[in-house]
């Protein structure tokens, strides 16, 4: 579903304490070597943060959002990133708030977010993914993007949301972030989307541009997509295309493309996607996948889960599933089988 | 005091914040060095967690937990261990929820957990030991055990508990682990759990292998163990016998027993625990331990401890308390004055 | 202001989930480079915590308080000390209890803490720094005291405090660390602080030291200072003069004061403070600080802030503001602008 995420007026003060504890037996089979694993977040990454809003009176509204992934099949923490470069990941396992660090200030104006989230484009990958970007069936413009670190969020962001009420339907954001260097730009970029939302469809573009010195595997990154879903009742239908460059001395440039679909069926929903990536690379590697899930909901926070997926290879391409390894060009099969609890 | 842990059908649902804030002057004394230190957790360990359980109706219910351990005496996270092998802990200092990170299914027909948690082995360690393998008066087959690191706990778990409902008094649990490794079986294993307790006294048998490559220094690690209590009103008395195999290329045996009495007295706890655990490696390392303790109750939630332990070694064993050390054949005395509030 | 910090006898039980969020726009300007990032903590130090108190009759009470640093710009934790050492930290960026991770037993004769904790010597910097040593205004004898790891916080501590009830308006406080090495009082210190406030002014003395082997670097580390204010209804002044001596191979002695005013103005602070530190080392390095700050509250946990600073350096100092680097002798600018919020 395309929707924005900026938020409005706050009309209460709290502070929430929430979460999502997620834990799958996994299992990738690949033409090199299959992989039985327990595995964390397979439906909705587990995770637990703390966040609160406060009314300030004269329609203006504060708010904080600390969210730590947890990887909680084994207990570590999910790594964070301090200057949005591509190295290794700050935290070493201890929690992070890698996944949300942020301070608000909101009004008639829109909203005025500081810290850490969720890069703009990333958005539409998110929403038009059936998957919502997790697990065996997380679709492949998320799961082999050569987009790099700032591909789903970023550190030392200023961010602006435009207001629900300006438009009707009408959503959108912009951001700023710094890597933080002595000297240079490593690590600088920003982010905008822009959208429309109705009660049986939307549409919104994203875009993002993050700085690097040029190297051999490195350069400016820039990514631009679009993604837009109907509701049909029976059905909600999605579809997105992306595309991804870095301009590293060779340039690469990644495209793929999801189409999607989430039914409601019984006491739970049946989510089908079909998604490819394809870098410009030497062969041309593509990927193609489809994945096929049944989530069934014992109640608004408890779930069991099932997914199946399948990737197929063409040229150099050998992108597998669940740890698995597979040769270029084989295909690659996965399985979940998962319990989802959120509080 | 034996007893089955697994939960039973729940009947609310809530989100619950708990804790423990443990720390104790210890000194420890030894031929070679003796040590003064704060430590944490003498008399439980220091943590922090997040727990909850949901009523999902039909006799089901969810729930989750996690469980972060805290060094109190300078801040620091516990490490935890995300493949169950015998390397650097994972997290650096840096909280993660080490102790347990689970989500669960319950129902009539028992429950189903999974995620990082306690191995069924090592509750008759933790049960049979007046000081529930805290502090200075750790018993020894839990304290200088070969068994590895995945004698307490372990990651990538599914494990499984017999409902409580199923015999009277009987529990039980049985649990199966992945080492996750793209080939072999490295830190894959199982355990279980069978046992009965009614109001006096309890009995319970643990089995565990946890396997690994054979090298010089590892091997498959096989536990299995017995515990019992008697409940005598004016004291409860446990025993437990402790059998550890470590099939490394010279197999190695380690075995110890434990007998303790912990006696309700005044506004406190009388805790006294004998214990062994001897190896046969060459010269049959072999350490004794007599421990004495009074935990003097404020309230339920905080109190007052004292511990006086000695251990005596024989052969090349050199076992010593509290960070002191002693020469192989000497003994070492630790005492730990602490501290313990719950929340 | 300068006031004690020891807890009186608690009257109910519970536990306080609490924390901070502030990030800042900051800019810096020197001779050789400027800088911009987005910074934590620049009004108030972001972070979270658990906290509660018990009341245990008979004028008793327990208390607990674990609180963890936050890099709010990018979701990291603050690193903590185990060993008061100056090694590189603890944690790797995951949270830790950095701040505080103690359990307390209060009564009418004072507190008791355990854990890690603020040394008292530091009280006199944050209170008489109308910055309260955070963001680009913090004052010199805090900003680049020589005075090592210890300087604000040290680990595996037992404090006392004076109870409030002893002398009107006296309060006070010691504290015993340990380094807790094998062997070696490397880490090992002491500090303690007296003072006297009432509703007009206060007056404090504070004393600490920490131990260390004597090498070309490091050395026993001694501080004493003393920190006053007087309240004039239109503005609080406040005072301090710093010492600070490193006992290595060519001992080092560094010294500054603080002086500072804080103003209510409309719905916020005036922020002003001037400050020096100066270093023995050859050519007498000085820095002199001007630093002016508004603070505006939105509510009683939201504020929008703006700090200016200005350093001064003489012969080879070259303290550089928010991240800047400057030459030898030349100055430094500096902005933060900022929103912060608590809960």
């Amino acid at each position: 579903q395309i929707a924005g995420t900026g938020a409005g007026i706050v009309t209460s003060s709290n502070v929430t304490l929430f979460g999502v504890v997620d834990v799958a037996a996994a299992w990738g089979g690949g033409s090199i070597a299959d992989r039985t694993r327990l595995v964390s977040g397979a439906n909705s990454s587990s995770r637990v943060g703390f966040r609160g809003v406060e009314d300030l009176g004269a329609h203006l509204g504060a708010g904080f959002w600390l969210e730590a992934g947890v990887n909680a099949d084994d207990g570590t923490g999910a790594t964070s990133n301090t200057n949005n470069q591509p190295v290794s990941g700050s935290g070493s396992g201890g929690l992070t708030f890698n996944r949300r660090s942020t301070v608000s200030l909101m009004g008639d104006w829109g909203e005025l977010r500081l810290g850490r989230d969720i890069v703009a484009s990333w958005r539409n990958k998110d929403q038009t993914d059936p998957f919502s970007t997790n697990g065996v069936g997380t679709t492949l413009p998320h799961a082999i993007t050569i987009a790099g670190v700032t591909a789903q969020r970023a550190s030392n962001m200023i961010g602006y949301f435009l207001p629900q009420a300006l438009l009707p339907g009408v959503f959108g954001e912009a951001q700023y972030y710094a890597g933080e260097n002595q000297s240079g730009s490593d690590g600088n970029g920003w982010q905008a989307r822009l959208g429309y939302a109705n009660k049986t469809w939307g549409l919104a573009a994203g875009y993002g541009l993050t700085k690097y010195a040029q190297t051999a595997t490195l350069g400016d990154t820039q990514v631009w997509n679009v993604g837009a879903h109907w509701d049909f009742g029976v059905a909600r239908l999605t579809a997105g295309y992306f595309h991804d460059t870095v301009k590293q001395v060779a340039e690469r440039t990644g495209t793929g493309y999801i189409v999607g679909a989430v039914a409601p069926i019984g006491a739970g929903q049946l989510k089908l996607s079909y998604s490819t990536y394809k870098v410009d690379d030497l062969g041309d590697p593509t990927a193609r996948k489809l994945a096929l899930g049944y989530v069934y909901n014992l109640s608004q926070r408890t779930a069991l889960y099932a997914t199946y997926a399948h990737i197929d290879n063409r040229g150099p391409s050998d992108a597998a599933l669940n740890g698995a390894l597979t040769a270029p060009g084989s295909s690659s099969n996965g399985v979940d089988l998962g319990l989802k609890h959120s509080f």
